[in-house]
């Protein structure tokens, strides 16, 4: 039997009594760890970490809570290449594809230490300035944010199980609260690797940092009223995480991010060949492929007015026609595999869904896998679906296919695609390709009520553009409706969430000892 | 049979086609009027709210919409005196407890035109400033907020039929999004009223404005994922609330407001006599009694140190023995009924389960109601309670009553008193008494994480403070965990849940279109 990962709760590795649940290598198949959390004293665990680990942070001024950031970014640093061999055992991905994940976490702690470091030595945030409150200048209110004096629990995702962690770690942590992950068992290798590094570095306090693997049983029991609670998965999941008593009878604060039906927007005007033309395409492909599709934020619809569908159609697979899938170690692989063999059944059931209602444009898996056993492995070639039945597709507004999978969508005119985009029920990301300044202006802020994220490419910023689906840690990360309603990221916007505030009423004398 | 009371849905008025439920006099157990809400076409209703008022409000700017509110304010001074008969007759209130209620509204419309005139010409908000993504400066984020496409819904509470509309509907309204009012059964009469004051005028545009009166069946069946619900009434309400679907699945945006045991702390060393402590003996005695204790941010427990709990149970007994409880339309009553004979049956309910782990220190009851019939009337006198086992007498943190009650909690020092403010589990507000600003100010920032607001009294501002329970429009409103975890009013902070905020990702060309 494959090596059992223990827990880290109340300050102590300790392995679950089960006989636990197996982590595989996708492309082979074999059997790499195994993960349980049977047996777990999960009160003691949670009161440690709220009690211990929140007073120790709380008692930390933010400049030095960035400086244990920092500490940490450099451990991750240090141990960076077993993250990329566990990540090509249990993930599958090439190295390209590990660097979105471990990279992109190592990026993200910078620049929450960088910011934090900023913030100096004060133990709490001033919210705006004191206003006068009746006619004489005597009484005031001032606003704060303080620390939430509980702990924040994450249920993470398997797609990301280096940065899934880490984009909510750094501003928790920065915050003064205390962090108990819960990651997705299919890939909770690296997670608990990261844990385990930053455990033996001895950077945190006792209680700041805890993760349970396995099942999340007995974990929502466990959250009090001052607990947040950050969710990253499916909407069904999130459904029964929002109705648990938790959050609808204790008021845990929660954050959910969800299904997203992210679009892609090219602007009337851009002939095939054109400059914006080449950038939708260019991006579609390699949202399509980068970690199989598997980003919560990739392309998923292509919406192109449709007199250039056919040159999108083309042009798209074309490029798609270069990516070369199978076993991530072999050096001419472009493509891993996705996470699993649920992911890989998930992945064709949707796929046989979307192709009710859309024709195939492109179909990778005529090329041959390489080095992989198409029965054995979980890879899975990309796919370029379409419609020139935008209103009557629903599926494809609908159903999240979280793989190597995109529908290119006809529209009539902008006002066609910005209504499709909003089919979608709220999304993460949308992307804008064209190139007049005030059009793509508009378009921006069109699509701004329904997405938490507009991305706009035109030729100018077509070398320095940061990607469609890439989550860079100075903007927001969510977006209404069914991606969940939440809010992540967004520079020092993401402590909010691990923070209360509270307006404080009271004379001058008082308000200026506040510090 | 009384007046039925229409509905105002899709532009018309419409009387609902039941029997209706009968509104009382809560002094005189007369009938005033009936509501009802069967047979609207709800579908229809927010259709028409969401799709035509909403567009017709996002076409205007902050400035237009701010100018909107200024004259919903004069009409409703206009109107004032009609008010004021209907607060007397309906919800059992003498005059001073009316105008919390009624020029609370006034003045927090106010307020918002003012603030919302500022905005000026825009029609979304900037949020922050653009930030470099990457070496160059060539691409930026830039956060934006803009309002959400949707409706507003108001669930709201009978105890502040005016107020409770406006203090949410002016921030909606200011944001550009329509507004759709189901006011409590027992005192929609004058949130009715209102409305139809208001359409008559001819301010708004058609569909911003909505109002449906009588059962809530069917309301929250038609919320979609862009709309936002805010919710003030019961912690169990509030559950049912979370667990519906729109709010589980669709994830509509939810407001909460519920339960609190607000807290009043009289810091050490204020002897009986002092400033500090006569402060604290007033503002308990007025808070017990301003609109019959009926305020969510009435204070509850008075946590004091042991060595003063006998002179502040006498200091506040003698102020509460002045207070003469009656029919409000005679002019030696200083406090009225309850609303309804449900409410008087929960408060008699909820003091005698009070009283099974605390002392009478006053009993109001002793003295006759004046021009009431204590069994037809609503009328319930105000009640000292107290305890000296704080730790065991959980239902004093617990229980909520929401009446002329408050309970008297010795406390051996100043962290027990934080440690049992914070039992209450999250509360609106909490107002702390003494001398020293250093010691004040550090109690106030103790108290922030678990109160949406602390409320600081020191001699100097005893003249110009706004008062524990008064909800002032510039100061944040709600509380987390037991509060229910919401945020109102605090200036334009208020405008945050009636928006979307996004991050625009371009170059500087298209930022700098965004206008």
């Amino acid at each position: 039997m494959s090596e059992l990962l223990p827990n880290f709760v109340a300050g102590r590795w300790v392995p679950g009594t089960g006989a636990g649940t197996a982590l595989f290598d996708p492309v082979t198949g074999d059997e790499l760890a195994r993960v349980d959390a049977t047996g777990l004293d999960l009160p003691a665990a949670f009161a440690f970490a709220r009690d211990t680990g929140g007073a120790a942070l709380r008692a930390l001024s933010y400049g030095q809570r960035a400086e244990l950031l920092a500490r940490i970014g450099a451990v991750l640093q240090a141990h960076r290449d077993a993250y990329y061999a566990i990540s090509l055992a249990n993930s599958g991905t090439v190295k390209n594809d590990t660097a979105v994940d471990v990279d992109g976490a190592i990026y993200t702690l910078g620049q929450y230490a960088k910011w934090g470091a900023a913030l100096g030595e004060r133990r709490f945030l001033l919210d705006g300035d004191a206003v006068r409150l009746g006619k004489e200048p005597v009484f005031h209110s001032q606003h704060v944010q303080v620390p939430t004096e509980g702990l924040a629990l994450f249920i993470n995702a398997f797609n990301f199980p280096a940065w899934g962690l880490w984009e909510k770690a750094a501003p928790a942590l920065l915050s003064g609260v205390p962090v108990v992950v819960k990651p997705a068992t299919a890939t909770a290798w690296l997670t608990q690797r990261m844990v385990k590094d930053v455990v033996d570095a001895g950077i945190l306090p006792p209680g700041a940092l805890s993760i349970v693997c396995g099942s999340s049983a007995g974990l929502l029991e466990q959250l009090q009223p001052f607990d947040v609670l950050s969710f990253t998965g499916s909407a069904e999941t999130a459904a029964l995480i929002r109705r648990h008593a938790a959050v609808a009878e204790r008021s845990v604060r929660v954050n959910i991010e969800a299904d997203s039906l992210n679009s892609a927007l090219l602007l009337p005007g851009a002939a095939p060949g054109s400059e914006a033309f080449e950038l939708l395409v260019k991006e579609v492909a390699r949202e399509m492929t980068v970690k199989s599709g598997q980003k919560c934020t990739a392309i998923r619809r292509v919406l192109v007015p449709a007199d250039v569908y056919g040159a999108v159609a083309e042009a798209v697979s074309a490029r798609l026609a270069n990516t070369t899938v199978g076993n991530p170690r072999n050096g001419t692989v472009r493509m891993g595999a996705l996470v699993s063999r649920a992911q890989k059944a998930a992945v064709q059931e949707g796929l046989a869904q979307l192709k009710t209602q859309a024709e195939v444009l492109h179909d990778g898996a005529r090329l041959a896998l390489v080095d992989a056993d198409p029965e054995r492995s979980c890879c899975v070639a990309p796919t370029l679906l379409g419609t020139r039945d935008a209103d009557g597709a629903h599926l494809v507004h609908d159903t999240e296919v979280f793989g190597p999978v995109a529908t290119l969508v006809a529209c009539r005119d902008l006002p066609h695609a910005l209504a499709l985009a909003r089919r979608g029920q709220g999304s993460l990301v949308a992307s804008v390709y064209g190139s007049q300044a005030g059009e793509l202006a508009r378009t921006a802020l069109a699509l701004a009520a329904s997405h938490g994220r507009v991305h706009v490419v035109s030729p100018e910023v077509a070398a320095a553009h940061s990607g469609h689906g890439n989550v860079m840690p100075q903007s927001l990360h969510g977006g209404p409706g069914r991606a969940g309603g939440g809010e992540e990221l967004g520079g020092l916007r993401a402590l909010n969430f691990y923070h209360r505030r509270a307006a404080i009423q009271a004379g001058s004398a008082v308000l200026g000892e506040l510090g």
